[in-house]
């Protein structure tokens, strides 16, 4: 269980195959997010025939809405909802760090109010890895400090350093939580019994707790981070953090060249928050084999469709009546169902199955994109095929 | 084409079979309305699952946006909207007299202000075929003069007089683009032919015209109404308007009554815009075997949900950490799917997935009661079951 599995390389650019208790992965691969247990306007069916892999939930938004645990009394993220294949959860790092009513940062752990109701809570190391448990999903990731994405030295130094302490105690919780399971009499092939509900404190499933790399742009914080992040070790998986926060694309690019050349081979590797088409094919030929980015359903929440040349309005006046699909070369249900003419009336009467079917699209779009990296890197044909994509991407004026 | 087929009645409720260019349909049947040219919130295949027979457009909307010629240009509104089962479009006459922007009712027609962008148009009965004509449904619906509810006897009857004058120039309009396209070279064959689109002006498929029995609440307009309306046939259907628009429901009833007892076997009955769980077995046990409402949508939209004891309230905190099905007895996608922790909680977190779930459990419910309702009636069963089950659901306390 949560092996990783390297099958073929091109250059830094890897095919492997993760072993999750829901499901393997094939990697590359995008995973689409599910912030509050939904991916925004998609039933499960949806996702499911996009051929999503692994959707992601969130920690600070499942905490306080409908709270882990309801979750965990419904039987966990995935019985919830209706998921059944592979989930990750993040942190809450991220968010509570977004917050404009983050309170107080200490290093015991971070005072904020909640945006729903403005009520004072608080999340450590120890609640955010709790919360994570009680919700569920196969990879539960470490509770980080994360600084702003120009951080000067010190402030990043910071960050990274408390990140790692942190780590320890998020490690020490989560290896807590499964010897009480592994003591307990809640055995895995027990709890998958439909009768049977979990016990209060076991999710069904075994699970796996990620480190987060960070160090802004600072090359000697990012290695710092990363030997003591590998020190504490060992993992099953790696992310990268505090990456696409407003730097520049060539910083990002040398952060995950600088990492990936260092990083354990048999260790998947995560760059969080990362996922429009460009950066996908740009991550994957340096090394890196999962993403997550919110931009697939946001952009199709509005009218924003990803083509292979670039990006179409789908509001525009030019698809009035046109009969053509909405991207020829797309297999998902949106392309083999319905003309660009009504997906444009979707949008101008404002039927929310106009967001959705973009959004459809979106998705399927960068998974299509990740089993065709994983295809080509098989192949040897990597290189030249994904040259030859992000130059019809970027011509298109994107 | 067009025929009606009676298979079985008991008392005055009536199980029969209507034959449409885009398929059968069996009756009793609700009729989910798709104002938009899309059934609020859902896919082509989510309405499909529903079990729904055949679905509404309107002219009014439809000409506004995209307009009739986009829709034609495009292959009629069964390509456009990618439903293939038969489709019946309003002739927009209850839209315009509902307009706070209505500017002038002459005998000729109806001058209007868009909605949409405060433009001066107008609607004529020939010009409500026409564009029917160009949008291309199986059933086209002749443009009535519709007067409020409670409206008096002399005005209800200068509506219904002028409903039948306005007849006569539909009826005329509609045989000559019949007689058109019989002349032309566009037969059915040709015209189904994916490769091929259908000559400007002519459906692909042929279209009947159904007439509007107007009078109000006033029997002997209702009366003079419906021998009119039958001097001026055959038709292949009758609707009943002008009801369900704020009358007392034994109003309504009494309506419906008079008119199913004077109406021709072999004719399918149609009561427009009627479409809570209740009216459909009210209407359907005094002879009616067609209804439409969009309040299946609207209370999906609003996290109301039909269930066979009344109405739910699926925002309700009772239903916060429950994993039982909205609906036990249903099989519809969201009953057999999701339980009832996760709709709600996509109600509190605004998520899109919620509006439609709970519509298309809201429509399969309607669908469904005419299926059940069909079976009891053909097996002699349907008073005791029709009563039990109002019973049940009234004493929801709904």
């Amino acid at each position: 269980m949560f092996e990783f599995h390297l099958e073929g390389t091109t250059g830094p650019a890897r095919a492997g195959t993760l072993t999750l208790p829901h499901g393997q992965v094939r990697t590359p691969a995008f995973m689409p997010v599910g912030t509050h247990a939904v991916v925004r306007g998609l039933s499960a069916n949806d996702v499911r025939r996009t051929g999503a892999q692994i959707i992601l939930g969130n920690t600070y938004h499942l905490h306080l809405r409908p709270g882990e645990n309801v979750v965990q009394s419904m039987g966990g993220l995935h019985r919830f909802t209706t998921w059944d294949r592979p989930m990750l959860t993040d942190s809450g790092g991220f968010q509570v760090f977004s917050l404009e009513r983050l309170r107080r940062i200490e290093e015991h752990g971070v005072e904020f109010q909640s945006h729903i109701d403005g009520t004072l809570r608080m999340l450590t190391p120890e609640r955010a890895t709790e919360i994570q448990w009680h919700l569920g999903a196969d990879i539960a990731m470490a509770f980080d400090h994360v600084v702003p994405g120009q951080s000067s030295f010190e402030l990043a130094c910071e960050g990274m350093e408390r990140t790692l302490r942190w780590l320890d105690r998020c490690k020490a919780r989560h290896a807590e939580l499964v010897g009480q399971r592994a003591s307990g009499n809640a055995g895995r092939s027990q709890l998958h019994d439909d009768a049977a509900f979990p016990l209060p404190g076991f999710p069904a499933f075994p699970q796996t707790l990620w480190p987060i790399i960070q160090g802004g742009i600072h090359d000697e914080l990012r290695i710092r981070s990363l030997e003591g992040t590998l020190e504490r070790g060992p993992w099953t998986g790696i992310a990268i953090g505090g990456l696409s926060v407003g730097e520049a694309k060539p910083v990002m690019h040398h952060v995950v060249e600088l990492l990936a050349s260092r990083l354990p081979e048999n260790v998947p590797r995560y760059l969080m928050g990362v996922g429009f088409p460009p950066d996908l094919l740009e991550g994957i030929s340096r090394g890196i084999d999962l993403f997550d980015c919110v931009a697939a359903t946001r952009n199709g929440r509005h009218g924003t469709a990803w083509l292979p040349t670039g990006r179409l309005n789908v509001r525009g006046s030019a698809l009035k009546d046109s009969m053509a699909p909405l991207d020829p070369e797309c297999d998902c249900e949106t392309c083999t169902t319905y003309p660009r003419g009504y997906l444009r009336h979707l949008f101008v009467v404002e039927d929310i199955l106009g967001l959705r079917l973009v959004s459809i699209h979106n998705i399927r779009f960068l998974v299509r994109l990740g089993e065709q990296a994983r295809a080509h890197i098989l192949n040897g044909t990597f290189d030249g095929w994904s040259r030859e994509w992000l130059g019809r991407y970027y011509a298109g004026g994107n």
